[in-house]
């Protein structure tokens, strides 16, 4: 885990991360004649080269970007087939798409020609993973291929949905510690889309850059609360059979990403009093401890829902967010979230057009986002100062081995 | 110069920068009861708190943000007096805001009851930049004291400007290398705006990420070239001169900041072959390095606008971008350019909203951007590929001394 501050207390993770400085100089070498000569120029590999050389690797069992910390920046796009795309056009996108990830990721040119924008920058922990969304099947000629946990997201109360910004036949998720790098990959994937599939909707978020805290620990969202503490970790017994699902046959190892552009009504939630802020949360606010636990307790004392203060009040409240959400409160429903901010400018009232980019990743979202969102919206009394804006399920295939893309069990199986 | 790589060579700072993890542990002992809440976790600083613990500090005869290196992430507001705000109104605003930004430079609370959201991160060298428009100065009864040097920018040949976006009473730049101090900087000077001044436009950027090269360089933009080799560099004869102003009285030591939302029109850069793209700038993509140097060449080699091909052809062609911006070729007109990248998601036709928040320092607009760029929108091989979406001009005043506030001299004296 050299080369990058863990964000998370994730636990070790599935996959290697390569980092430091020898990398980094790996990664020159690997980089054809603009990375030779570019590279040829450093005196000698710094200190600060650990960051750029930190390589996430594209293959695997399971596709990078899931269970890896959030990197500091993050590009979100769905795409629409052309109407004129067919399996094979698809299966073409896949397999070209996956080749450029693997090269981006190991820090190599994405491909003969292109405009190498971030030329110099090792791939800074770059993961790029790919989602299928429920609409492709029927356009690919793969109807009867469509799993059924990518049924249609129930509507919930409250959510205020704009289509142009939901949904997508395809989902791309570029994350890297340096901007330059995810906006580079998002152009290569763009552009290789050309003639097969087009932009939908982007969406552009950031988690913390590493080295950003003396230590590294959770991170906290736009509202200033440590956020993730209570994540499943992939050392916990049920992980897997918790975020991965087993099937259908191409599914295996794969997962559902729900995802949710949610507002935060910063304006009213900022001049909130810090007990109130705590209170709606269920933990504190300086360093996310719940507040079943007393005054001693720290981020990860486990939270006590049935704990009451001397007078008999529950001190995590009914409506509570760490309640409402808690797995026991949803017949054990779990999920892992990975989520980014978004900061996005002023709306036209001048509030701020910001909020949390909310990713969840499970074996099945019936059992995982819809049963603890169902009682989110209605019962959690962080709720008023959220509104959900869009929303989109894609099936997050399993990863590829080397020499194979992502989807191809589906689209060759 | 610990704590960050030097992204662009601009040679000994001005400004000492404070960083490692003992200026991160100092940040936190200043921090109040959140900081110390939250760092008495720490089992100890590590590496990773230097990017966190790296301070610029507000207060010097120059304000911070002008000369230091570009931080991973750029804020840029611009605010509009309301109507009701006189000279006294203008003067406690500045005072509130100059006091929380000298704060949270130094990694501490901005004010009492604000909303930490950046709680255990440190300042991240953080910088926020004050600049005045030509509009305050009626609003706040100071015509008088309006520099000629903010005369309005007259139009440029192809400008399409968008009003909305361009202008303001007030500007501040906010820079950081983590994402949430910045947003975290600006939501802080939102709110203490109220009833003052309200935001006019937003803009958000990004440079490289401190680490992400293995070396520090000079950074890559949208259109990836190596861009701010040929900026003046403190250590230079009249670097000075050209970049800080003598008057009026209170702006000497302070400078005018000219503000370019410069849309690329990637689609059809993206497509050009490479010796076309290195022949409309006049260097080399890989490494920045002047084509009038031959093979050899390196990104510092000075460029020779003189120096043609055996058979007599300019190797820096006519229309090439570094031989139209040159001072050589404008009566010596120079300029400190402190740009950053913005992708900003996608326009309706499918093509990126995406390129360089251009900004430029100088000490007088009529003797640097202004007769630069009426040559580079007629002659540059650049244009066509560029489009000037917004526009601003602000006088930025020198820095404030401890326990003063940026524009003190004009408001109080
Ligand atoms: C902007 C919206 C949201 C914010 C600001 C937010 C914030 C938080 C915070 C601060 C925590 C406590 C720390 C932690 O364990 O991570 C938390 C926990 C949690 N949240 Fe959210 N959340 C949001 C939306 C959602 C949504 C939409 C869901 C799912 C439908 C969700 C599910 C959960 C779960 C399952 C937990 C863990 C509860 C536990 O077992 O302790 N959150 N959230
Ligand atoms: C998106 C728009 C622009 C891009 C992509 C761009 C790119 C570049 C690049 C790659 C260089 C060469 C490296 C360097 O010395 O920094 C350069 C140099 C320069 N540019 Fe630009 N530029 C842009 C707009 C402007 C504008 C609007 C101005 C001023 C009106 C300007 C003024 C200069 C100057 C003065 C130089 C140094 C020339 C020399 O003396 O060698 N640029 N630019």
């Amino acid at each position: 885990m050299s080369g990058r501050a863990v964000d998370r207390p994730a636990g070790p993770s599935r996959r290697a991360v390569l980092g430091g400085a020898g990398a980094g100089l790996a990664v020159g070498a690997a980089g054809g004649a603009w990375g030779r000569r570019a590279w040829a120029q450093a005196p000698a590999a710094d200190a600060g080269a650990a960051l750029g050389g930190a390589r996430v690797p594209f293959h695997g069992p399971r596709q990078a970007g899931i269970v890896e910390p959030a990197q500091a920046r993050v590009e979100w796009a769905a795409f629409d087939l052309l109407s004129s795309t067919r399996r094979d056009g698809l299966a073409a996108l896949l397999r070209t798409w996956s080749a450029a990830a693997a090269r981006m990721a190991a820090g190599e040119p994405a491909a003969e020609g292109e405009n190498q924008i971030a030329l110099d920058a090792g791939p800074s922990s770059l993961t790029v993973t790919f989602g299928f969304g429920a609409t492709l099947f029927d356009k690919a000629g793969l109807a009867d291929r469509r799993p059924e946990a990518l049924a249609a997201l129930p509507a919930f109360p409250g959510d205020a949905l704009d289509p142009a910004r939901s949904g997508g036949d395809l989902w791309v998720q570029i994350g890297a510690d340096d901007a330059l790098v995810a906006v580079h990959a998002l152009r290569v994937l763009v552009r290789l889309a050309t003639g097969l599939a087009a932009p939908r909707w982007l969406m552009s978020g950031f988690a913390r850059t590493p080295g950003a805290t003396p230590h590294p620990m959770t991170g906290r969202n736009l509202m200033g609360q440590v956020d993730g503490t209570n994540n499943p970790r992939p050392q916990d017994a049920g992980f897997d059979a918790a975020v991965f699902a087993t099937g259908p046959d191409w599914m295996a190892g794969g997962s559902y990403a729900v995802l949710r552009r949610i507002r935060m009504l910063l304006e009213g939630w900022d001049t909130l009093p810090l007990d109130r802020q705590e209170r709606i949360i269920g933990r504190r606010k300086s360093d996310g401890a719940p507040l079943s636990g007393g005054p001693d307790a720290v981020e990860r004392t486990p939270v006590d829902l049935a704990a009451t203060d001397p007078d008999g009040v529950l001190r995590i409240a009914p409506d509570a967010h760490v309640r409402v959400a808690a797995a026991a409160s949803n017949g054990g429903a779990a999920m892992l979230r990975r989520g980014f901010s978004f900061h996005d400018g002023l709306l036209p009232d001048g509030s701020p057009d910001a909020g949390l980019l909310f990713a969840a990743y499970q074996a099945d979202p019936a059992h995982g986002f819809v049963p603890v969102q169902q009682r989110l919206a209605r019962g959690d009394g962080l709720s008023r100062y959220l509104r959900h804006e869009a929303s989109a399920l894609f099936a997050v295939p399993p990863g590829a081995p080397e020499g194979g893309y992502v989807g191809q069990p589906l689209l060759e199986g």
